[in-house]
This record gives structure tokens, sequence and C-alpha cells, in this order.
């Protein structure tokens, strides 16, 4: 037998798993869940603010009802009427799509997989935004392409970037699979792209020939109660659609979907069917009845409130005790914002203090292949309460400031990068 | 932009996503699903047995105490104490793992679509039994392996054949990256590995170096009481095997794992990650839940029962009534018998007058990469009562007799076969 004594079979992965390797800096998340620890690196949802009675009395009429259907194999692209119902979950975003061309995912991550999957062999290049979700970052890696990241501004996505980006890839002869987006309310960036601006993007994508993968997950959770509309109302045929129940319901059941042209959907359930057999009835009928039966957009509109005050509470604490050359986004929706830090602080070298301190982020280099992001850091506002975000603001604040007396007396000093990808595991980030 | 009318897309798609095809004899199973039809097609549990009002407490209860962990995220390999009780699940077939070598995925379907993930690079090939179960010739196909079938008898995977196969590999100077297996109550085949089958199987790959993925969704579904050992007893580093809660509590809820050698479970646990980011809480939490309060292992033995008196309806009906050339295999457990008709015979050309007929099965190809089995069927007997198979056995035997007059009065006339895998969906094989 080949290999070490540690692996013997370290000699027999495929290509595509050579890349995958765990960080080191997962042991520091694991040691920020602890309780005393404020944690504004994960995205979990709020789910304590669900209902609970009303689904757990949901749920077991359900198994009274349709036992035998819910704890049943189902069919591979999903349930017939909770894709209809999807229909009706995506009318605010201004989606309509037939149930034939909605495909129920195991959340919408494994829609990225799938889409990915469906069109990228190795070396192919997809354009994702600066910086963009450590999810599709690893779908990417999982499937050897080549992530080239587009720069964003307050608007989200430049058009002009993107331009650009396509230019020099016509000009290389790469061939460009898709372009990645989050138009509203972006993780990590906390930005969202107005109309016109998705607009362009989408006319830009069309001249090229080169289909848009609109990730949603947030759409509906903007604070002004206004609905940004999604890129996919524009154009059906040069988008695919995703879009997710965990943060609109509830994470745990892993129910997604993507919406996609008639083609593209017939593959994506072969791809589907190869990689699970089927979605699990048991979650479908779950959302399925909670939407029948529950007031699911008056829960949504709750989550958006609650989400808000812990946003302006996050705000708030930033305005008052950040050093002055301290940026951010300031996020009209979703669970983020987006700070970048005083120069020369490093907020991956910054990481073990602060968690000393009992706060915890995401550093920015996770979120881009290529090493921007030191500056830079995600905040989420979406899980601890805003009299906590305030106390981890502070905290923060304090940290911040002694790395910059530390600069100010030392200067930099040369940092040493973990390797692999600085994220932290799913029930983290 | 390039494309079609009917798929702008086409020519964007992946390599490996070219495979990807509806087979027309689909529409075919979808018309086998009407009640009318008695289906020996499926491969569905009977869920109906399960304990409908108990499961459904148990599923109130585990939301009224812990809904803020079973909506919320979980981590990447799987609840700790979900992965803990398979490991007593696993006791009876002589597995012992830590728990921290088991990954829980969605289905064991996943779990081979990880394991492929890790370890095959297009044109790797892999050795399965012939015929082999659809589901992974499905995954092998996505991932562009070369499948190469081994010889079976009426004990399961013929080592002599396997030692051929790997020599001739060899010769070839082709990488094999594992041997595919289901020693118990296989699918398609019916068969059991006797415990010296294993261990010289087990021999022949330790000798070779060549990983084993042991397939076990029905190791605990013996109808005479015991319990085959799994090849994986008896060696912890060479063998990768896969669990399934899909036949022995319910397939709605796709909760499935894999206990690996230490560091293929990193790998496993990566890839899990950027296929699903976590299994579902919700549903890991209710096989949990259940497992600690239910008495789950009477219920499979409920299950034995019940399929046991199926498989015997369809032995009677089928030594009754089938034409004497015909034969079949004598599964001491699990849900299938494979059926080798008499000479002349095609099983895919007959399909379509046995749904005319009303009674269904899957014919043999669907089971190989390379067109054996065209004299073959898969026969289960998991969901349709006895008085519904013993139906369904007599309206097969009067096709079968009448495609043996055509043949004697006709001769045999050459077959339009269509196109793609002749495979139903997920809810049917």
């Amino acid at each position: 037998m080949t290999g070490s004594r540690l692996d013997p079979w370290i000699d027999s992965y495929a290509a595509r798993a050579m890349g995958m390797t765990a960080s080191e800096i997962r042991a520091l998340f694991a040691v920020a869940s602890r309780p005393e620890v404020v944690s504004l690196a994960g995205g979990m949802p709020y789910v304590d603010a669900l209902p609970m009675e009303a689904i757990a009395d949901t749920v077991q009429r359900l198994l009274l009802t349709r036992g035998s259907v819910a704890l049943q194999y189902g069919n591979g692209q999903g349930d017939q009427t909770l894709r209809e119902q999807i229909g009706e979950v995506m009318a605010p975003v201004g989606v309509s799509a037939h149930p034939d061309d909605v495909v129920v995912t195991a959340g919408s991550q494994m829609a990225l997989d799938l889409v990915t999957r469906v069109f990228c062999d190795p070396g192919d290049v997809v354009l994702v935004e600066a910086p963009s979700y450590v999810g599709a970052l690893g779908v990417f890696r999982a499937y050897q392409v080549e992530v080239r990241h587009v720069a964003m501004d307050d608007n989200g996505l430049v058009p002009e970037a993107l331009e650009e980006a396509l230019a020099v890839c016509r000009a290389e002869g790469r061939r460009v699979k898709f372009i990645y987006t989050i138009p509203s309310y972006h993780n990590p960036a906390g930005v969202t792209q107005d109309q016109s601006r998705r607009e362009r993007i989408l006319a830009i994508a069309q001249n090229a020939g080169i289909l848009i993968l609109e990730d949603d997950p947030y759409g509906l959770l903007g604070f002004d109660g206004e609905v940004p509309q999604a890129i996919r109302a524009m154009d059906s045929e040069s988008v695919v659609y995703l879009g997710s129940f965990s943060k609109t319901i509830a994470a745990g059941l892993r129910v997604g979907w993507a919406v996609a042209p008639h083609a593209v959907r017939e593959k994506l359930v072969l791809a589907a069917e190869a990689a699970t057999l089927c979605p699990s009835n048991f979650a479908q009928l779950t959302v399925s009845e909670y939407l029948r039966t529950q007031p699911w957009m008056d829960q949504v509109k709750a989550f958006r409130e609650l989400y808000r005050e812990r946003r302006d509470a996050l705000l708030t604490g930033m305005q008052q005790l950040f050093p002055p050359s301290t940026t951010w986004t300031v996020p009209a929706g979703g669970f983020y914002s987006w700070v970048t830090l005083p120069d020369g602080i490093d907020a991956t070298a910054m990481l073990p203090r602060a968690v000393s301190q009992l706060v915890a982020y995401v550093p920015g280099t996770g979120f881009y292949v290529d090493g921007q992001g030191r500056d830079s850091m995600r905040l989420s506002y979406c899980h601890p309460t805003a009299d906590r975000i305030s106390e981890g603001v502070r905290r923060l604040a304090g940290v911040i400031e002694s790395e910059l007396e530390l600069i100010h007396t030392f200067g930099n000093a040369p940092v040493h990068l973990p390797p692999g990808p600085a994220t932290p595991g799913p029930d983290l980030a």
C-alpha cells in the first residue's frame, strides 16, 4: 500500500480534494462559540423568534395526516405543492416562475453546488464580487473553478469593473461560465444594488452571453419595507435564481431552491438525484404546511424589525466607539456590515486577541480567493441581542485601539497567516 | 449568444453534464405509479408500518424543548449525539467507530457522492458488482468515473472475478480508486456475501491496496434474525462504510452516514460543507430523539417480519406461475429479487406491455453501465402488500407467457432501446 502512516490513502485522492484542508482558524471559532464570547462572526438566523408552538403543532398534524408521504422518498425535483408555494414566496421580489422550473434543494448551498457541477469544468472562470460569500467560494474551489473577483462599491457590483473583467477574460481566451452575485443585502459586504445597477449588470451579461447566478437569501429582509426586485424578474432566460427558507423560516430545515431556464432545470434535477436522490419530504412538507397555515409573511416582518434593531445597535456602537479611520457599510437589510480597519491593522492577526477579549468576527481574507481583505472584517448582527452587540462592539473597539497603539509603538510586524481559507464552520459562518 | 433556441446554454455546460439526460422510460414509470398498477419497480420502504403517532409526538416534543437547536444550522459533520447513537445502531453489524469518524449526510446517497468527489478524477476506475445499485452508477457517471463490472454469484461478488479485474486494470496501467460493494441483501441482485466471502474480498483489496466502499442500507433487515457482520468490522483502515436510516426509520428524513478512516473523514466533512453546509438539524434531531425514546429495534424487527411475508408472496407466486426457464435469486433480507427471463425475452422491450397489463418492474439494463442485463429484471417486494404482490406476479407471468408465444411464433425481433439509463426516479427506484 502507498500512502503515509498518518493517511494511507493520501495518494488516492482526486485532484479536487487537494484543496480540502481544514483551516487552523477553525479552532479559534470553536472557542468563539463559548457563551461568554460575543460572536459577531456567525451567520445564524435568530430562530428563537419563531413561533415554536405553532411549528410543533404544524409538524405533529402533518405527520398524523400525511405521515406516509412526509416520511417517504419524494421526487428529485421537489414536492409539487411546495414548488407552487415557492412561486408565491418569490412574488415580492418580482420573480414569476412555473413550478416546473423550480428545483428544491437541501438549502440553497446545494443549489450553488449543483449549478457549478452542471456548468463548470476545472479551470473555467466564474466572476464573483469582491468580497463574496464564503460558501460559494468553497463550492467553486471544490470544482476547481478559477474565481476572479470584481470590484464593488456602496451600490454593489461595479458595472465598469464587470465589463473590464469580461474583456480581460475574452482577451485571454478564457471561458466565463457565469457571474455570481448577491444583489440584495450582500453577504459579507452589506450593500445592495439599486434598480438601475441591476439593469446595467443584466445588460452586460446579456451582451456577453454570460449566465447570471443570482443568490438571494436575504431579499425579503429589507429594513425599510421595500423589497428589491430580483434580476431574474427582468429576464427568465439569462438568470438562475437561488432562494432559501433558511432566513425566512428556519436554517435547520435545509430547504432552498433554484429557478432556472427550462433546459438548465432539467440538468439540475438529474444532478440533484445523483447528489441526494431527492430532497427531504419531511422538511419540504413541514415548510409547505407552515406556509399554508401560518402567517409566514408576518413572521418575516417580525424578523425585519428584530434585525433592524440589532443593526442599529451595531451601527450606533461603531459610530460611538470605533477609531475615526475605521469605515463600514450601512446595510439596509440582511445580516452583515463590512468593516475596513485603520491602516496597518491586520484583521486575521488581530482575531486571537479579539477572542481573548471575548469578541469574535470573521476576518476579511476568508471572502476572497486571492489574499485580499486583510484590512477588513465581517460583523454580523443577526444572532446576538442588541445589548450583546453593543457589548461586543465595545470590546472590539478596545481591541482595535490596542492594535493601533502597538502599531504606533512598534510599527507593523509581519504576520503569519494560517493556512487554508480563514472561515468558520457552517454553524458559525 | 451561442446555443440553440431550445437551450441557449447548451454550449456552456461542463463535460460531466453531457451524460445528464433524462430517460424516456421515466414517463413509463410515471404511469406505473398510478394506483391500479402493481409496482414491483419501486424501492420505497413501507413507512405506513411506522408508529406515526409516536413519531409525531417525538417531533412535537423535540421542537418544544429544543426547537432553537433543531431549527438552526448545525456543524458540517453532523450532530454529536446522533453520531454517538449511530455507533450503537452499527453494533449489530459489528462496526465500532468513534463518533469523530462518523459523518452524517443527507441520505447515504450523499455519502456516495462525497466519497466519489473526494477520491475520483475523471477517467479513474471503480469496480462494482454486476449488477449494481443504480444510484451509485448515477454518481459515478456524474464524476466521469469509468465503471467496470465484476461478476456475482449466489454468494455475491466473486473473488476470482475481482482478482482478475484488478489484474486487468494493473496491466492496463489504470488506477482503481475503490471497490464498491453491497455485501448484505444486495440491491438489485438480492444476494448476500457469507463471512468467508467477505474475508476473501477484504484480503484481495488489502493486498492490492485498494479501498472498499461498503454500502449497507439493508444490513439489519435479514429475515432469519441473523445479522451479517460488515466488512468494516474486520478492518477500519481499508473500508469506508455507508449506513442509512432510510430503511430502518424513514426515507423521507434523508439521514444517512459514512464511517471513514480518520484522514478520509476529514476530507468528507470539508466536501460535505461545500455541498450542503451541514445536514439538517431538524431531521438529525428527529432521528436522535426517536432512537432515544422509541423501541427502534422492535420496529426494525417488525419491518423484517413484514418484508419476509412479502418476499414469500413474491417467491411463491414466481414458483407457481413463472415459466420453467425463468430463474431468480432468493433474498434472505432486504427488498429485491433478481429475475432472469427465458431465452429471447428482452425485459426493456417487455416493460411497456407489462405496464399496459398493470404491473411494473425495473429492467436489468439500468443496473449496468455496459448494456448487460437485457434478459433480467429487478422485482421489489418492499412496498405493495402480499396480496398485491401475488396479483402483480400473476399479471407479470401472463405478460412473460405472451412474450414467449410471440417469440415462438415470430422469432426475436430487434428492439429499439430508449436512450439514457433505463431507471425510474428516486421515488420509484
